[in-house]
């Protein structure tokens, strides 16, 4: 850390006295990552004088690891051509990135000056829906012919344009670019020189079209265990590559969304600090409308029940608790179900298996608790014995009730094709909530 | 799917004429992932007779797919030998996850059984932390002298005997195994053939040490977009590698802890149906307990205001919508929250711009609620205005409070060394019920 401002101390004295060479040789060695950290500790003017300095690759390069916003700023700071030479300098997919997050104008003023083949390739890129395979997918790859020699095969790799930036696989395609098989440097490398490639190369590939939904694409990421995967259209023509790195974001992504929607929000993709209190807002006074007005349900029952009530008002001191103890369980259930099914690990097929399991789960949990409650009941409340009755018995049924909930909605809502990140802790609670007040004062009328 | 249930029926029928080479020849060109799931759907009997069929090299690799209790179960239904064969054709770090999932004797048994240079160095690689980076990494990687050409480097390369089986990249060291550099193969074919490794190699490498936790080395991962990273010792010697794949899981398996800890569990590597019912409870018995004993002190509050609620028992009606309420507006800030610190978007240094954020945005979302909710109580409810008015002052300061509680203590509780996610929905809510019953029943006398 102190190596670090220190660092950003001497590169900024060396960009006032204008020692530009210096500052580039001290940057350039670095990782792009690296570079990028150090320029958030700069003036907007001395990043715009940093980018001006470093060759054009690597300008783009760290440009790619800023933030939307940030980005937005200093494209801002741009002259059109100066952002103009920083997308021509990127690779496709953080180029389409870009893109997207620009103001339409721009992007309009931007195609408008590039050449025409490369504005058709960015305008078909800006076609898929930006969570589908094709959206993720790079055109920077390096294809080569089934029928090549290994010799040959290291030489067109050797010479294409594609070979730095690459990934270390190589994709096989007939001469209609019809995609044939996978084969990584490191076979050809071990490989006999004279063997053709349509020999070592692996023809049982895992591929993926340009529609599939990210979501599967990172699935089958982890199954296989890859690190890069070829991209085809519909006719099987290859026509872009997703790697390993940007399948790790997408993870992480659709990880975020989903604990997002499970605490009852829209997802959002922008970072928390970036967003202003009218977007927070928006994302969640949706869901805290929708549950607040479902919980007056709730308040339906108690009002339906207030003569009850009010011959035994000690009943009132329980609500709270059982409402929160079968909110808490029922978010457990759903919290490991909803995991399991995006995990792949459970299944429409499992329903009764779940059902089981979660039915005894909640008994022996009820039971537990109940008997904690007595205890605590009986040694420090004044409450009358029949109200603790009342309050036990609602206890383990609510308990039982909200874990066999929490455990097979979200099987439903993904097998009628709702995303199961849904039926989770606030939508789970305002149901239990009205079960568990009906049950206690059903009971309550009953024994009181 | 089809496909795939007659591609087992006709293997099952192959292995019933024992007809094995048939077997071995459909099975050898699948991905060993595809394997272990045809695999999955025969009897015990049978996948035994498979894994002796298949080389033992792809038995290995197949038999890392299953899951930790269907390996449990073939084990045991292996002798001794087999099971150690199994082991000696697996890589080092499924090689090294197996033997902590065995019972302890049967691993002794194996131990006692293998090579003592061998033994020697499972038993360190059993020494690490599980969830450190010695814990994750491989030590099946080529590693490179410095002062070699680029011949000589891709030449060591090809007779190395981890060549098959290592990632694309070669890690450089002096004659001391002191990490000097990373190439990737990639590098050397594009370099000149007479250049020095120590010329073209990324003296700049980004490494970890062994006792790294591994969600610190998943963040270098995504920082850096690596695809694997060298681990050494705290003398700088080169011990092990750690690639793209593994960290792949460590994410997901990090992801899942934290969404278990957020719904109040103790978190439990294992998939949902692999555990039994007492596994499950006891995942999940202590955070209930622990919340239903603090519910009670909800209960306390409502009990010392029984005279308020006997006058007007209409109170009671709108005390589970406004504890729902608050409950959901801190789980949306909490789950923002502890996702923003996971990623290492929002430090202890945002405390202040988070705070006030979330103080706009609850004031906000608190507005809009009581807004709605005044116009329900107005248009549906028969409730007295006195009361309408406690209830609506009553959500805009508990939206507000539980906006800022859930905002700030997942910052507090990991500048002081806790887990950000234990501060989530449940435990928020139970503070928030409390002061939202504090501040209701305080202005219900006030006003009433």
């Amino acid at each position: 850390m102190r190596e670090e401002e220190s660092m950003i101390q001497q590169l900024k004295e060396w960009l006032r006295e204008g020692d530009f060479a210096k500052v580039r040789k001290e940057l350039e060695p670095l990782r792009s990552a690296d570079i990028a950290d150090c320029m958030l500790e700069m003036e907007p003017k001395e990043v715009l004088l940093v980018f001006s300095i470093l060759p054009k690759e690597l300008s783009a390069e760290v440009f790619s690891h800023f933030s939307a916003s940030e980005k937005k700023h200093l494209v801002e700071a741009f002259t059109d051509e100066e952002t103009l030479d920083l997308l021509l300098h990127m690779q496709m997919d953080d180029r389409v990135d870009l893109l997207e997050e620009l103001p339409a104008n721009l992007v309009n003023r931007l195609l408008s000056l590039t050449e025409p083949s490369l504005r058709q390739e960015i305008n078909m890129y800006l076609g898929y829906d930006e969570e589908s395979a094709g959206g993720v997918m790079t055109s920077e790859f390096v294809a080569i012919r089934k029928d090549l020699t290994i010799t040959e095969a290291l030489e067109t790799f050797r010479t294409s344009s594609y070979a730095r930036v690459s990934s270390n696989e190589l994709f096989v395609t007939d001469e209609c670019w019809t995609l044939e098989g996978v084969v990584s440097l490191k076979t050809l490398l071990l490989s006999p020189t004279e063997a053709k490639v349509a020999e070592v190369m692996d023809g049982h590939y895992v591929s993926t079209t340009t529609s599939t939904d990210q979501e599967a694409v990172a699935k089958l990421f982890m199954k296989y265990d890859l690190r890069a995967m070829p991209v085809t259209d519909n006719d099987q023509r290859l026509v872009g590559v997703i790697t390993v790195d940007d399948v790790m974001d997408v993870v992480v992504q659709e990880q975020t969304e989903d604990m997002q929607k499970m605490a009852a929000m829209t997802p959002s993709e922008l970072p928390y600090l970036e967003q202003n209190i009218w977007s927070l807002s928006k994302h969640r006074i949706g869901w805290l409308m929708i549950l607040m007005v479902t919980a007056t349900i709730t308040g339906g029952i108690i009002s339906s029940y207030e003569d009850v009530l009010s011959q035994t008002v000690a009943l009132a001191i329980f609500i709270p608790m059982l409402m929160d103890t079968g909110g808490n369980a029922g978010a457990q259930s759903s919290t490991l179900l909803i995991r399991s099914i995006a995990l792949g690990q459970v299944e429409f097929k499992d329903f009764f298996k779940v059902l089981w399991k979660e039915l005894r789960v909640g008994l022996l949990c009820g039971l537990v608790l109940a008997l904690l409650n007595t205890i605590r009941i009986l040694m420090i409340s004044d409450a009358p014995l029949a109200v603790a009755i009342v309050v036990n018995i609602s206890i383990v049924a609510t308990v039982v009730f909200s874990k066999v909930l929490g455990g097979i909605l979200p099987i439903l809502s993904d097998k009628v094709g709702l995303d199961p990140a849904m039926m989770t802790g606030p939508l789970i609670t305002t149901v239990v909530d009205a079960c568990a007040l009906l049950i206690y004062f059903a009971l309550a009328s009953l024994l009181l």
